[in-house]
């Protein structure tokens, strides 16, 4: 019984794709054939990894510093980051809990890795970044998404949590600021959620790659899951966008001391270690230099939020709650037909504005949504504007 | 019910650390303290990066090639990597084809995932890469081991992999040249075994990173699955060690045309894209002055290889057959003793020379065999060598 081609493992049936990177293939092909698009679409910065991170990127490569790292991470990153959680937070991590990845996508794996067993069940949000439900698939678990919306603020609640536990369920996942929706999870309202998951001895794994990335009038960053200090939470960070570092794959992990352990014996499978150029680089991170400039970035996405919003909800785009973080406005699309994924293939095509359809997120209402990214300049987001009001005008 | 930390999912039980890693650990601990260690433990090279290589990612840097790519990797570098293969190998590989992979490491993962669902057997070679085995239980597949000594060149033949084939087997992994043997698979071996597994609709997985580092006296590299271009063949490479570019982390794989989309799906979960400086880097790789620098690293392995060898002979290691690649040495330690992890551990403390214990590569004969990577200078190895007469004299 040859066959012409290898077959497929069952898992990947239940994979589907990361749809924002597909849609930047497409974005991509049409800008090859002379388009101009205006990029709304995908979850990266638009601005420069800050000079200083670069400059010790550069000098880690002329030292030669390009070998493995031990697989938690270089030690004295490892440090830098602890300090920068008692700088940034008041928080007080010991550098022992604290692991280096290769990007919060290595985190995700490694936290789910080293805590979900096979039919178990993880509760995460709908909508929520698109990966998470595809991780836990990957290791043969099962996804419980619980609907979130504007009345809920687009994140879970420790009642919800409650509702919907099950015997065969392991933990939840949160994130805050959350993608796509950008709303923060209220800190008291983690605290509960923390509550049920320690009660039921599961693990609460809490993505704040966000948290430098919020608005509040304050200017201060959100508490942190950190503060908790429990037991049953894994944090997972990441410097991709806070610290504009995309393309480095460079990320971290905050665990309970009891999993450090087992976070290295799997890191040491299946990463061997992470980036060593990376590592060296993002020591800079944290240097007075480096944090001067992601405060402009900061202030500039914030500009950029406050710009997009009131144009788009007078699109007839609905934004019932002004996001406080992330880089992401989550929009009611209904007034512009009952299918965005329609709708962003032709505003693509026929506007040449890229944004996201709300099916990359989950199935609660993604038919009737839309993900706009302020990833790109000022300019840009006033010409995609003007390109939506051209392209309605029409409709 | 409440615990004082998070549950492990059950599958960590059956992951073991990679001692290797551990080891160095260890070492590099002695060494902090003023010891000076010989390093024949790790399977790292010992010689930089290629400087053209460095130059062009500190060019990337320079010019902010520090965001995403797609998940397949550069296209140009996909390219370059399949003009490779035809310069390299006489292989007309498309560059479709070819993934760019956050090193061989990912790229197992990758290969694994697409294929194997959970509860299937895959072969391998025992001893063989460590983490092989890990990659597999991590799925929730199966290992099956089959034992391998020198009468069997220390890989598997068609026979063997006919005999251990049952219903629930998947496929079947080889190496060559073969960690920690340093043996080649004979290509026709290779070539009946694909007959096997193509019989039985499986996945052939060929590890090819040390495919640039054999000794052979032709100076041609030894031939690759590659010009089966085989259905039912999936051949893993890497940057890491022909390349010298281990702490970069990257690689590539080739597989079949109907897995490319499998592939891509699971990568933007996984890893969203390789490293992004990384991939500029190995831009330059391909270059006749990277391949002069590579010729003269492979020239001086070889010296290394047949220095030490006969040295080891001398000292009643036995290494029946003499290895035609990669950096290793396997040899058999009964007259050292019965527990060459215990060994290991005396010549790290008591002689200060690290070596790796049988244990790491499988359980077959694992007491009775020691690996010795030639990653050092030749004086370190004549050193290392003066350190294991000395030490034996006192045994």
């Amino acid at each position: 019984m040859t066959t012409t081609s290898a077959p497929i493992s069952r898992r990947m049936a239940q994979i589907s794709p990361f749809q924002v990177m597909e849609l930047l293939t497409q974005a991509q092909q049409l800008e090859q054939n002379g388009q101009e698009i205006v990029h709304m679409e995908v979850g990266e910065p638009d601005f420069p990894t800050p000079a200083p991170i670069v400059h010790a990127g550069q000098q880690a490569l002329a030292e030669g510093n390009t070998r493995y790292t031990p697989a938690l991470g270089l030690p004295q990153l490892r440090e830098a980051i602890a300090a920068f959680h008692y700088d940034y937070h008041q928080t007080n991590i010991s550098p022992e809990r604290v692991i280096i990845t290769s990007g919060a996508s290595a985190g995700l794996l490694l936290a789910l890795g080293v805590t979900l067993s096979p039919a178990e069940r993880m509760i995460m949000s709908d909508p929520g970044y698109p990966c998470n439900r595809n991780f836990v698939r990957f290791l043969g678990g099962e996804v419980d998404s619980i609907a979130v919306g504007a009345d809920q603020h687009y994140q879970l609640s420790a009642d919800a949590v409650r509702q919907q536990w099950q015997e065969q369920t392991r933990g939840v996942m949160v994130a805050s600021p959350a993608n796509p929706c950008g709303t923060l999870l209220p800190f008291d309202e983690l605290k509960k959620i923390e509550k049920e998951v320690a009660a039921r001895d599961g693990t609460l794994i809490v993505d704040e790659i966000y948290n430098g990335l919020s608005y509040s009038d304050s200017g201060h960053p959100p508490a942190t899951a950190l503060t908790l200090n429990s037991d049953h939470i894994i944090t997972i960070h990441s410097f991709s966008k806070q610290f504009c570092m995309t393309g480095w794959r460079l990320g971290w992990m905050v665990v309970p001391a009891a999993l450090v352990r087992e976070v290295e014996k799997l890191a040491q499978n299946l990463y061997i270690s992470p980036s060593t150029p990376a590592q060296y680089a993002a020591l800079a991170a944290f240097s007075t230099e480096t944090l001067t400039i992601l405060e402009q970035y900061r202030q500039q996405f914030r500009q950029r939020r406050d710009f997009l919003l009131p144009q788009l909800r007078q699109l007839d785009f609905q934004i019932p709650i002004t996001p406080e973080g992330a880089f992401y406005l989550y929009a009611n699309s209904e007034k512009w037909g009952d299918d965005s994924r329609r709708l962003s293939q032709r505003l693509l095509h026929e506007a040449g504005v890229a944004v996201t359809p709300g099916s990359d997120f989950g199935s609660y209402r993604h038919r009737s949504h839309l993900r706009f990214a302020y990833t790109t300049s000022l300019e840009q987001l006033e010409l995609g504007v003007t390109r939506l009001k051209q392209f309605r005008e029409k409709l």
